[in-house]
């Protein structure tokens, strides 16, 4: 028997006029929704600091990506969910080349993830494991990069 | 000969306290920089709108990555830039379960990219590969998923 599938698509029209600034209009086409990003370097890397660097907008997308299906899915899974913390830990390397621009790596995203809600440790692994999978931003990147714990009181399993 | 590397780390602290809004404090460690992000869904699915969705955040930032790399490099390998333009088009699969949630799948990130400047064809080839070798989000992604055209007066050249 065929599952049921549907497609999403997102749109990014973005601009860089000569800072290191960078204006990105999203919009999330099968919804009409529109949303002005921008990104922006502090000091140090040459920026004013007008926005946060890409960088933190992509640890807060993949937070923000796992909680969501998590929310969702204890929905559609009738387990439930009060409360949910991430704390992550995103390690990039570069090796800086001779001619001056550097090669980047990525050592890998752990995050340690707390459902706050008095299901049994099975729900939650089951509800942890479904989110994982329906992750979009997950569905693209390296097998294995991103380590995931479940809090159980006080000892933490690897997902 | 060796050559100089560093590490890079971003923290992410993130709440959801029982709506689809989750906030997420993001910590840039080394250069004592914080960020207050957050991710919110639309009606449809159950939300307020406070807030972009996650995957509207993750097109930014991969958007506002390689435009950085392309201005910081650009500096580092006397590539004159002018301006950037960066059209993104992020496309995913959802496959619904019996159970109810989805199984995530990514069918590739297509970034259409302008950089404008005087400079001659070769060179501005020359800084988008180096701006892709360095970008830290692709870095994490599985090889291929993200598909670079460069444009080249009126036409594009698959990078």
């Amino acid at each position: 028997m065929a599952n049921k599938s549907f497609s999403l698509k997102f749109k990014g029209d973005a601009r860089n006029t000569g800072s290191m600034r960078n204006d990105i209009d999203v919009s999330f086409e099968s919804m009409n929704e529109n949303f002005k990003l921008a990104t922006d370097e502090g000091a140090f890397h040459g920026g004013k600091g007008t926005a946060p660097p890409p960088l933190a907008l992509f640890t807060a997308s993949l937070c923000g990506c796992v909680m969501t299906q998590i929310k969702a899915f204890g929905k559609k899974l009738k387990i439930e969910v009060d409360e949910i913390k991430i704390d992550a830990s995103m390690n990039w390397n570069g090796e800086i080349t001779e001619e001056g621009p550097y090669i980047a790596s990525c050592e890998g995203y752990n995050l340690d993830i707390d459902i706050i809600s008095n299901e049994k440790i099975e729900n939650k692994i089951k509800l942890l494991m479904a989110a994982i999978d329906g992750c979009f931003i997950e569905a693209s990147l390296k097998p294995g990069i991103v380590k995931h714990r479940l809090k159980d009181n006080e000892s933490w399993i690897t997902i």
